[in-house]
């Protein structure tokens, strides 16, 4: 069925890339597939879609509120191609999809990414003057490496992202502190690499000196126990979601730490282990983070969901009711979230000053116009890693 | 428009990952998205297909050939779920996706590869009883390393994977011999790593001392010059093939290579640099690698496409006319094709006849029953990296 012939009538069907365009007819997206004219972005940062569907009776486009703030009918031209524009779209990055006489369907002419638990199309709408998520000439890169490990725990293969700096394979005696990143809800290991441009972050933020050169740690944060018949998401309710709290735990402090501290020159101990996640991942920071103290001293929790329920006496195993004792310890306590995406902004901002109250130091940080999406966490991780591991002692110590 | 609730709804979605199947019902893909049931392969290799499409009026599975020999009609349920079962698939990896009333549409349920120039499902069906391309406990493992290098021929950066044998880190002195591998028309440079496993065979053949440790490079084999207009794909004809080629084996050349050799502790020199490719990358490596012989050695072929005009006399500028020359240089030219791919494999069985017969030396691999599909490209790697760089010096010189 892939025949000779064929193969190449494909390659003529995927030329045809657009370069040097003129700014007023907009430039198709980076996160475009080789070839893709469209989707395309305007210098008003509108997003013009087009999908072809000769049999279809109606094409919506959804996906990210910052790209549209719901769901966008396509019109049918006489071609057979459906094309819609959106509204000026917030910065960032985006996932979005079609949904095709009810089914959803990916873009084929943009990459896929994965979130919402699947791949999902995504699209890159830049942000004029912003490039610290840019990879840049003058930044000396790092490596990112791909590893995998055996996890008894939940009897798979797990592959983990390890980013080194700058210098690591040079300085041979040299031992770097450790930052865990942990993505969100339906998202896996590929999140803060493809999506969040961790690597690239890092390595802008060393090469300018702003951060201190470490290694960056990406994993799934979905486990199950081998012994359970299925995969327990973290995110489900009572008694499953706790046990995928648990084994996802487990396999962090059992496996995961262990292993990188074993491959790679880290400086083991808690003042240089960091751990940071978004949404669900910052549940599991805190939970994880929180409750395991000896092993974590600095804490960051990107769009944390809001909590009703949330008490400074009770919270995480009551871990703030003596807060001197916790400001001794904990070197970082870090909240933060996008102004847009107000019921996670206001819940963080009303925890962040709870602690406050009661004598907990925790920084804020919030991110203007940004939304539950990628460009809140890019700016989350630029300003926490500015943060992590300074080479001075803290105040008052 | 994602919630918090939303959030958690969708992990409940995604759990229920089956563990421990009954081999009678057979099991769900490893290539399946964590918690999906379907695909779902037999004992027998009969895979199963699911696909929720309440409002389609037609649904097909369309895919490689060792998968369904032709597209194959799904029935749809009373619950508009559509499902079909294939005839026994040949073992390995293969692209498929479902068409949708008319429109090509992935498998929800399926992760992502690139090929066919976009963003396609793909299923893993195992091979009893072989495991050489599967991650094993024993098999110390390298490093996969993901890196970006700035092509100005091209004006854009380039994603490249480095895969460095264990030991790699820790033996500081050691120099490693270099394999540049090219992907297939259609697929960019995950190919090799996510469909082929490169790392995966490495790892065990350098583990079973059956191979050398050597690096691994691993490019997208479409270029572009900067200054022209479009991106030219190799594949296309006439004069864009050629330009295409030109300037992708201008950046190999002058910017690929040394980039790698300033990066990494490489044995940089032709004794030590191999270069091979599946079905376009095959074309590519031949044309580059047989036109620089003073920079290669080692050349290996899988899938060429056939030619009508193959003349010993005439091919490659007419490299083959000095057959002891030739064999006094090049220390492996390796030609491979599988059975089921009848024209790639006849075709490259009439190169190697021709050649040999002018008294030029070359292997033949003959992958049994395997079409035009990576099963044969995991073969052929696993043969062409037993045959690299032996410490001795090659019979005759």
């Amino acid at each position: 069925m892939k025949t000779f012939g064929g193969v190449f009538l494909l390659m003529a069907a995927t030329g045809g890339m657009v370069w040097a365009q003129e700014p007023e007819e907009g430039a198709p997206a980076s996160t475009n597939i080789l070839g893709a004219g469209y989707p395309r972005i305007g210098m008003d940062r509108r997003v013009v879609f087009r999908v072809r569907a000769p049999e279809a009776r109606e094409v919506k486009l959804e996906g990210g509120a910052g790209l549209i703030p719901e769901p966008l009918a396509l019109e049918r031209q006489e071609d057979g191609v459906w094309s819609a524009t959106t509204p000026p779209a917030v910065p960032g990055f985006h996932y979005y999809w079609f949904v095709v006489d009810g089914m959803r369907s990916n873009d084929p002419s943009s990459h896929c990414f994965f979130g919402y638990g699947r791949e999902t199309s995504g699209i890159e709408v830049p942000e004029a003057g912003v490039d610290f998520y840019e990879r840049k000439p003058e930044s000396e890169q790092g490596e990112l490496r791909v590893g995998s490990y055996r996890s008894l725990i939940t009897g798979r293969w797990r592959r983990v992202y390890v980013y080194t700096p700058p210098g690591y394979e040079a300085q041979r005696e040299r031992r770097y502190p450790v930052l865990y990143l942990l993505h969100g809800a339906g998202e896996n290991e590929r999140g803060w690499i493809e999506q969040g441009r961790a690597a690239v972050i890092m390595d802008n933020l060393i090469a300018a000196g702003e951060a201190r050169p470490m290694l960056v740690v990406v994993d799934s944060g979905y486990a199950s126990y081998a012994t359970e018949n299925r995969a327990v998401a973290a995110g489900e309710a009572g008694d499953e979601r706790r046990r995928a709290t648990e084994a996802f735990e487990e396999v962090m402090l059992q496996e995961l730490i262990p292993w990188i501290e074993k491959r790679y020159r880290t400086l083991p101990d808690r003042e240089h282990r960091a751990m940071a996640g978004l949404s669900m991942g910052s549940m599991q920071t805190l939970s994880v983070g929180l409750g395991n103290l000896d092993r974590f001293a600095w804490i960051g929790a990107m769009s944390y969901p809001p909590r009703q329920d949330f008490d400074v006496e009770t919270a995480f195993g009551g871990v703030f009711r003596d807060a001197e004792g916790f400001n001794g310890k904990v070197r970082l306590l870090w909240l933060g979230a996008g102004t847009a995406e107000t019921r996670f902004h206001d819940g963080a901002m009303v925890m962040h000053e709870a602690l406050n109250g009661a004598g907990i130091r925790s920084e804020f940080y919030s991110s203007a116009g940004t939304d539950h999406e990628w460009q809140t966490w890019r700016r989350s991780l630029h300003d926490f890693a500015q943060r992590l591991f300074p080479e001075r002692e803290p105040a008052g110590q």
